[in-house]
């Protein structure tokens, strides 16, 4: 195999570029057989195969920076730049990341993983070249739907003022369905999609070719070409930038030349570049093409079968207690909307979107506008409800705080993926969230221990004329069976699910947020200890903190969030506010970002397992 | 004063037009003349005066909601409904907020106080209107500053796709200097702006308007004439919305006519609405007119003679120590850059910009790209100082933890105004910002209780090869003259400053985190309890704290941040978690938002002067 022979991009380059047609194939041949393995992201890797190759085969890398937003799609990238036979151990603890990451190689210029990232990160590089004087060029790839991110367009506005800048922007324009409801800017390239533009550039390419003029030349007729074709004119030359496109990303003799292209003008001071270029997610194999989004993040399976829908229910995820809720609460609250940034599939709002068309809102990879847009409807008594990855919330905190919190609005957000999210790494952690929400006043933050009480706690939440945060884990917990009402549970208050019978002086309680109450029962049998669901972060039930102090003797807390400012320390707080000192024991994550790797093991190293707490609990406290 | 005869907008619409401009005249003294007396935003209010009286004269409010952007820009709306008699009360404890705000008044539809947040709210209210049935508008006015924040993109990207939305986003174009450096979006408009643009359409209105025709085809005709003066197309347009403009805002006679129109649209199902208004700020003062940057936001002052710059220089700011400071270690190392997101004279900027301008990076209101932004630049080796307010940097929390910190790349924070801020009240302050930094790993967060110590952190912060936050309150603290060295402290090290000769059994360590360290010395000598300048909060001085057990029977810490989460819980974690319980008070900002108004009398309902913080301990430890 041809492909065996590529450890790094200087390898490719000595290819003959008519060769590189079949290293695509056995490239996407390779991703095909090796994410079927590993499971990953399939779709969106099959379709950036000829832009790797071609990125590599004409850029300097690793001296040229490319960044790949969200970079869920960097796996071609990954293998072209020596990371081949890792490939088996993707996503794995230790193995090699779904995302590009700094740490793992030096051709990994930015890490990635939440979106729209990409613009500004390159920009800073090539600004940095030109301040040190160093003639590299930097690249950002970006999706059409991170384009509708706000920070790419405020990197594209500060960009396009520096007319010399070395970057180049290539969109990576996969939409093919044009969903109207997405935004205006996927309208725009459309239009740009639409009519003969396309074959038109390529027709325009290929006769420059042929004459082969001096290359100055040759790099003007083109640019005016590419431009003129494009009528009037486009977002991305409004905000400054050189336009080139569409073009067909799969396409390797448009491809190469008009990065070769891009990339001198980049690097003559010609300003900032941007090519707009048309790919197919699942390109070249068939099931993905069909389903992309089946095949988005798929697990095992076999290529030659596909993906197999599951047949046997396997049990309810959170995520699906939440879509579940979602649509019964609509149903019985006619003034409930539900909004998402992009995510209705991840966030379980596929059937509410069928069921409540007009209350649902994609408002597109926007969580920013997600927020303040949520807040504005609860301004006029409507009730929304923000479906939303705890991580992903991180981009809106300032309009929660700004926005929602200082109004005092009452905008429900169901926070999906909290705590460790296992495969997809340190930046899809949702571990921050009880920091930075119990801080913030007005703000009543809730932590459902099964599945049966997230649907109560979002009841709940959905009553209060506040703002609210549930949070809830990715995938399953114990399996407990919401009912089939709508029911709320006392507002603030925690509940004791098993008591010490320890002889006074040896009585512990255990204060559990969240999911980890499972495990916590356990250790409370083993160490007869009295155990308590918490529910509530904020408002946090003191009364029972102080009732247990009158007769417990030391107190531990087990969250799934940091140990820094989290769920613990509230309670440390409030015992002492109360002029209350006892030994105090907090579990949780620990100060530093966890890597990728499966959810069981990382809970586990982090000693927050069965095994994990009790043993931190005889180290702490060997006399109970 | 005719002026005096409107209560509410309904007054305003009794009046005939022709009254209109002599009213607006009215009511652009009362703002000088009230402004003046009470200290204020002014430049920005003297510009809005005529949209105000049009905007009231023509949309139905308060059914009809504005949301102004920013908010700094009401004042003119805030006399016309109703609050022209609390002017005199603006911004102190108790009186007129400096923002719109909720609470105050039922035409206040919306608070805002940070930027660029008036789109989405507006569209999140036309959308409840559509939902319920209910037949208003809903209008964003928005400066052209506020339109380069990427959340307004969203918002435009996501409104246009509703074809029949009642929106009017009113852009208030005030940028005449049209800096190149701020981004590309203002050369678009200055494009819209050049050429025969604006008499031109100012010529189409008049002409229709003698004709008279049914409304529906003015309408139409309106449209098309205003959509055919802008040629090509414009970015709003590709947004899908309508666009009218430029038109002059101080421009009765085209201002109500073509508000009517865009009204009539957006109420008849006609879609998002967009009118380019041009203003000029301080229009009518001609001092403001001159140096619109001067009186943006002075002090009192007496409008004959203008605001004085002052003679004897005035104490020290933290924001002149942190601007001396970067220009110094600028000048020392090469790799500094420094970043700010439109706030160059806020942040103390201005002089670096003129030493170091191929250093200095205004990136326009876009704190998500600042920060990316400087991750790029620190890829590379340049050594990044982001200069923000505390209470933007929420704007970019995601950034601060996906791009800098997961990397761990050393960019320096800058935060100014961290705590209270006074007039701007609570949309301003920095109170959030040590709980939701200090539970981010990798961060380092340091809290210099005075000028000097100011300068030495920064120098400290800057040498660290991680992410680094140094937090300063606005204005300027004891007056600590900083050294001329580039000198830096040992890192994670705090200091005793005071000694406690109490014997045993009496001891009280009150631990200081910032500028409060010296109501603490004092409260310190009427305790007679050990003072300690903690610096950090992260790393946490864990040793010192150790230590400090041996021989104190109870701690209190002391910061400007929110309790929750905050400095203090830091210490109580690690306390706990070196098996110490000792009684612990904990002295800080409580869990509700603090309205505007003097710092002092503020700090001091919180209980953050010397006699509150006493009066705490008193109460806490009576047997001290």
């Amino acid at each position: 195999m041809s492909l065996n022979s590529i450890n790094t991009p200087a390898d490719l380059k000595k290819k003959p570029r008519e060769a590189l047609s079949a290293l695509a194939g056995e490239l996407r041949q390779f991703i095909l057989d090796s994410v079927s393995k590993t499971g990953g992201h399939l779709s969106s890797n099959l379709g950036t195969v000829e832009l790797a190759v071609a990125i590599h085969y004409v850029f300097d890398t690793p001296h040229d920076r490319v960044v790949w937003d969200v970079g869920h799609q960097s796996y071609p990238h990954k293998i072209l730049t020596g990371r081949r036979e890792q490939m088996s151990s993707l996503r794995q603890l230790d193995g090699l990341s779904g995302f590009p990451r700094r740490a793992e190689s030096e051709y990994d210029a930015f890490g990635t993983g939440h979106s729209s990232t990409s613009i500004s990160a390159a920009m800073g590089m090539a600004r940095a070249f030109q301040t040190k004087g160093e003639k590299h060029v930097a690249v950002a790839v970006i999706g059409d739907s991170a384009m509708t991110g706000g920070m790419a367009f405020e990197a594209m506005n500060n960009a396009g003022v520096y007319e010399d800048l070395p970057l180049v922007v290539i969109l990576n324009d996969n939409d093919m369905s044009i969903s109207s409801a997405v935004g205006a800017l996927n309208r725009h390239l459309a239009r740009l999609l639409s009519g003969s533009i396309y074959s038109a550039t390529k027709k325009g390419i290929d006769s420059v070719l042929s004459i082969a003029p001096p290359l100055r030349e040759f790099a003007k007729r083109l640019e005016d070409h590419a431009k003129g074709m494009v009528s009037p004119s486009t977002i991305f030359q409004e905000f400054g930038f050189n336009y080139f496109g569409p073009i067909d990303g799969h396409d390797l003799d448009a491809l190469i030349p008009m990065l070769q292209n891009v990339r001198r003008l980049a690097i003559e001071g010609r300003g900032p570049q941007f090519l707009h270029v048309v790919t197919r997610k699942g390109q070249g194999y068939e099931m993905a093409e069909a389903d992309p989004i089946l095949y988005h993040g798929p697990s095992k399976f076999n290529p030659e079968e596909g993906v197999k829908k599951a047949t046997t229910p396997s049990k309810q995820t959170f995520t699906q207690v939440f879509g579940e809720w979602l649509c019964d609460m609509a149903q019985a609250d006619p003034l409930l909307v539900g909004i998402t940034p992009a995510m209705s599939e991840g966030s379980g709002l596929v059937e509410f979107q069928k069921r409540f068309p007009q209350r649902y809102y994609d408002v597109g990879i926007a969580e920013q506008h997600a927020v303040t847009f949520a807040a504005g409807l609860a301004c006029e008594g409507m009730k929304p409800v923000v479906a939303i990855y705890s991580t992903f919330l991180q981009r809106a905190y300032d309009q929660l705080i700004h926005d929602v919190a200082i109004q005092d609005l009452p905008v429900l957000f169901a926070l999906d993926r909290a705590g460790l999210v296992g495969a997809d790494g340190a930046t899809h952690a949702g571990a921050y969230d009880i920091a930075f929400l119990r801080c913030i006043p007005n703000m009543l933050v809730m932590t459902p221990a099964d599945e049966a009480e997230c649907r109560d706690l979002l009841t709940t939440a959905f009553e209060q004329p506040h703002p609210t945060a549930v949070r809830y884990p990715r995938g399953s917990g114990v399996g407990a069976t919401p009912s089939k009402e709508l029911q709320s549970l006392p507002l603030g208050k925690g509940e004791i699910r098993r008591h010490s019978t320890a002889t006074a002086g040896k009585r512990l309680a255990i204060l559990a947020f969240g999911t980890l109450l499972y495990p916590a029962l356990e250790v409370g049998e083993s160490t007869n200890s009295t155990v308590v669901n918490m529910r509530f972060v904020k408002p946090l039930d003191i009364e029972l903190l102080k009732t247990l102090a009158l007769d417990h003797d030391a107190f531990v807390s087990v969250e799934d969030g940091v140990i820094a400012g989290g769920a613990g320390s509230a309670c440390l707080e409030a015992l002492n506010a109360l002029g209350i000192n006892k030994p105090f024991l907090q579990l949780g994550l620990p100060d530093k970002f966890i890597e990728h790797g499966d959810y069981k093991l990382l809970m586990s190293a982090c000693g927050l397992d069965v095994a994990g707490i009790s043993q931190s609990i005889r180290q702490r406290f060997p006399q109970l």
